[in-house]
């Protein structure tokens, strides 16, 4: 069963569900374990990438039929898992999707491995049904902006002197390129004209810059809603927007608990209230907003239908996370 | 400079720098140091799988310019340098080529992305650069190959019960399906005929099975020679044709050393010792060599002409290392 966001849609809830079952088909490996850790994985997550795709599927001319369609569904997906399986072994993050991650369970040997068989089944799934070599070529370029943006969060990881707009090129590679494949790919397989296909790009942009402004918000949440461990950002050296917004403003506080090696659990606590405190917070959840409204603003420009008025929804419904 | 093993083959010698400058040209990461690292990594190797191909574009009537092989040559050594950055990692090797790994120097954060970032590279140039869709496609499929013969490799770690099949069928896998997938392209790209396809595939399986059993046997040897500090295959857990085949033999000793946990330096090397003394490590250099054998016979099946000269000379080197 899809993610309880998309039970209002049932068109885009049943193609997930093909997108699932298909990933699920496709994962051959004679390890059962790790097979049923990928499984595991991808069951139950709100598969925003591949949604955002189908739901772009509709603005060009050529309606493609689901076995077109759920395919490069699925390996938007499988990217995204490959990405997150790296990303848990990097920062040694003990849970995932509130079940522990395959590091901590197999070791990190499967673990790398396992992400790295991921990013060969994407690249089978995109030979295989991308409807043109061209458009292999924009995933593999996308690929390689997400792993740019990767590599980019090391200049900003435990330096002080990180800024804004170094987080916004960071993310814009990490996060926001992924939405922006997503949404794009989906006007090019309707064949929209590159008017069409440039606005759906600029949009899975937005959207993908106001979800990672919102995770970091999360992440100073409580660890039951999320299902990860507190303040698992900041323990990672990994500084997120608000942390940044305060270290850009000079703010002498934060800067000096930061500048210490080795932050105690009161020390972390301490750094997340001055970023609540001082409005560091609020700052970030209005550039969130904002990135947000510029979606918004982009997909009423978009031909009207159905998909339309779900995309909508599904963006608004993005905020309330963070209300 | 291309490594002195090409040196008396000016023509190969030439292409494979030009297939280093065409990487070092491609590698675009703002971290300058993780970018130096990478090009360290893709400097002086013996390129065996870049020569390869280059060595099969010579069997199809349709002999292509440097501009079409050069990057085809370089995707090929991307995909290889992207896997050995994840062994690394994960074998915990502090050494590569005698040099520091990257995860030794930059923690495996980067170690891991590194390698990433080469698989979406070399991602880009095959669908930049291949001639079809379909070859694309075979490109995939070899990685999955690769991927999933590294993923075998976890049903032999530490299994005493380990049998040669199992081994064959990891090597396969993990290093002959590069190799395979080498001198495969060098005859499509050539547009040889579906035999000689075949057969140049048949050649790079032979080739890599020789080459991986060569390498197990090398890590036998003195660790001035390859650049690796002794038995690190045995530390890490791997067993290699060597133990494997006294292990299949249940060699009482083998076995019950090998049965215990966190080996000391001196139970390795009483392992060693069986293995060397108790005709294992000889067996394993038959097996070697039989590959070897058939790698030759099938070369001689190949259309006449210099590089079936080269190529028989090459393969024949590589068993010197054993001698």
């Amino acid at each position: 069963m899809a993610h309880s966001i998309w039970k209002d849609y049932p068109s885009i809830d049943s193609k997930l569900d093909q997108t699932t079952a298909f990933i699920h088909s496709s994962v051959k490996i004679r390890n059962t374990e790790i097979s049923q850790m990928i499984i595991d994985l991808t069951s139950g997550g709100k598969m925003l990438r591949p949604a955002f795709f189908l739901l772009f599927s509709a603005f060009g001319p050529d309606k493609k039929q689901n076995e077109e369609l759920i395919p490069l569904a699925a390996s938007l997906e499988l990217l995204h898992v490959a990405t997150l399986i790296h990303d848990d072994v990097i920062d040694d993050s003990p849970l995932r999707r509130g079940k522990p991650t395959i590091h901590t369970h197999y070791g990190k040997r499967n673990a790398i491995y396992a992400g790295d068989y991921l990013f060969t089944l994407y690249f089978e799934m995109i030979s295989r049904f991308s409807p043109a070599q061209k458009d292999i070529l924009i995933n593999s370029l996308s690929m390689k902006k997400i792993l740019i943006g990767e590599l980019d969060q090391m200049l900003i990881n435990y330096n002080v002197d990180a800024t804004a707009k170094m987080y916004i090129r960071e993310v814009s590679g990490k996060t926001a390129e992924l939405f922006s494949l997503s949404t794009e790919m989906g006007a090019i397989i309707s064949e929209a004209d590159e008017k069409i296909i440039r606005l759906s790009k600029n949009i899975g942009h937005d959207i993908g810059m106001s979800f990672q402004i919102i995770d970091d918000i999360l992440d100073f949440g409580d660890s039951q809603t999320t299902g990860k461990p507190n303040f698992e950002d900041l323990k990672n050296g990994v500084y997120t927007l608000p942390y940044i917004l305060g270290l850009q403003d000079k703010n002498e506080k934060l800067v000096s608990i930061l500048s210490g090696t080795n932050l105690s659990d009161e020390m972390i606590q301490e750094a997340a209230d001055i970023v609540s405190n001082e409005g560091y917070l609020d700052k970030a959840k209005d550039i969130a907003r904002t990135y947000n409204q510029h979606a918004l603003r982009r997909i009423n420009l978009l031909p009207n239908g159905k998909n339309k008025l779900v995309l909508k929804k599904v963006v608004k419904k993005l905020l309330d996370r963070i209300k």
